[in-house]
């Protein structure tokens, strides 16, 4: 009775493909995400002139998924794991470890940044002092600069990042309403390289919905930090992506379009319209930076500042 | 107890002022919402320069609003208001009465125009055969051109229409969503004449909400068809209006911010990005159009044929 849709085996059909409406199931699954991802990859030539490339991993559904997902599709490509030890209780150590048996299991180079041992604080520094509101806002920025520094000082010239469509798109919505012209027209699949210490960021999974990325790491059985992250609950990222979720019930599709939307029709213009920043050099690091001092040297005083006075 | 937290008279408080968080009184109500248009009027230099000023009035709560409103704040402005009959049963003859009395009441000019008499079919003839997901879309265009063709005919330099926050904010997320940027550019709160034959318009009530313009017509115990509009349920206008209000149940004043970045970061950019469309005047009317025949001529002669066969 119950057979999957595309093979016809008499395997279980788990998975629903949104789009064509069918039950399948986990093999039929994971080759539909594969060439799914594969097809990103190629559109978007995010592999072109690649010679040394990292994934940045978490160890969460999507990022997991996104290596192993390359594995199948490129095996001839051969890519370094940075993992970002954030510091956070009762998750972050468990995050290390799946990505350090992962890498093992696939022999991957890993490269393991601790950011309490070598920053001073953790983001539960932060998020255990400050409104959680914005902890993943700050996180967001600690990950982006020490991603970049990492991949920059390792002679890596491409990123991989897990962000999905859901990610994207909460971001785009955010943008849009308050419109940042200036962040929106850095949001596409490919960020080339603006500055000899950026590393060009792509983003393979940029057409993966959340749900796609779970039913992925089910279908292939991966393992992935199953429990959310502490400091993440309440907070106002959480609570727009919801948002999204009920738009999409009024309007089918509406993560996609806005995702097209926003790539074919608003790009161009903004690339036309807003001026490149000048970047300098930031007097405390030396990354790239708009004001005298870069946003996570900032960041980091502040937050250092407060785990002393706390 | 119950006293107006404005005037502090003991006539009982009625409507919230949403952004102030106040309970006031009618009289306290109306005289809030007529500054706001007033301010609102005057930021956006909607009467400057004007000769002759018509305003386009349904019968609905919002362009009698609009009228009264007018009426009070600029006494000493005259206009005449344009009323179309779009022929929907146990509706417009309603709409048409309410807007006769009012003009009859405070002395001013009144222009009507009857769809089926002069065209030979009504809304509701296209409503009744067709999808009634699209005929708030029809109806749109068929008002946009008869409006703008009676001013222009009657020698009027500017139409002013009741467009109030929640329908601006309606189309503007719309056309944000698919990318809509020639569209886009053209929402303002006041539409110069890019054509001698195009009128110049004005929404004074851009920046009131649909509440604000029904709290108006009860304090000052305004006649107006109390009914929605027979074809308008179920329309996809009316469930995306629902919709942003939902949105604004998480993003509080979700309608002004949209309106707000709209006008001062996108548009800016848009009307240096797109190009004003070549008009020539349509070979059946004369009137301005982008296509050889314009949209009004067009969705005419379909709805005829549809009548006909019908």
């Amino acid at each position: 009775m119950d057979k999957c849709s595309r093979c016809k085996t008499e395997e279980k059909p788990l998975f629903r493909l949104k789009n064509l409406n069918m039950l399948v199931c986990s093999q039929c699954f994971a080759s539909y995400y594969e060439k799914k991802v594969k097809n990103t990859v190629l559109k978007y030539g995010m592999l072109n002139g690649v010679r040394r490339l990292a994934l940045a991993v978490s160890g969460g559904k999507d990022s997991m998924a996104l290596a192993r997902a390359l594995l199948e599709v490129f095996p001839s490509i051969k890519f370094t794991i940075i993992h970002l030890n954030l510091g956070i209780p009762n998750y972050s150590d468990e995050c290390q470890e799946i990505v350090e048996k992962f890498c093992k299991e696939y022999s991957i180079e890993l490269l393991l940044y601790d950011l309490k041992k070598y920053n001073g604080y953790s983001i539960y520094d932060f998020g255990n002092i400050k409104s959680k509101k914005r902890v993943c806002g700050v996180c967001g920025t600690v990950k982006r600069y020490l991603m970049n520094k990492i991949a920059y000082e390792n002679g890596f010239d491409t990123i991989a990042t897990g962000h999905n469509l859901d990610d994207i798109v909460e971001i785009l919505f955010n943008l849009y309403i308050n419109g940042s012209i200036e962040e929106l027209v850095r949001i596409k699949p490919v960020s080339s390289s603006t500055h000899s210490k950026i590393v060009r960021k792509i983003k393979p999974l940029i057409e993966m919905t959340d749900r796609e990325d779970l039913y992925y790491a089910i279908s292939r059985n991966l393992n992935y930090v199953s429990s959310e992250c502490p400091l993440v609950k309440g907070s106002r990222m959480i609570n727009r992506k919801k948002l999204i979720l009920k738009i999409e019930e009024e309007i089918p599709n509406f993560k996609y379009l806005l995702l097209k939307t926003h790539l074919k029709r608003f790009l161009p213009m903004l690339e036309e319209y807003v001026l490149p920043p000048t970047l300098r050099e930031c007097e405390d690091c030396g990354m790239p930076s708009i004001n005298t001092v870069c946003s996570f040297c900032k960041l980091s005083s502040k937050i250092l500042k407060l785990v002393e006075n706390n």
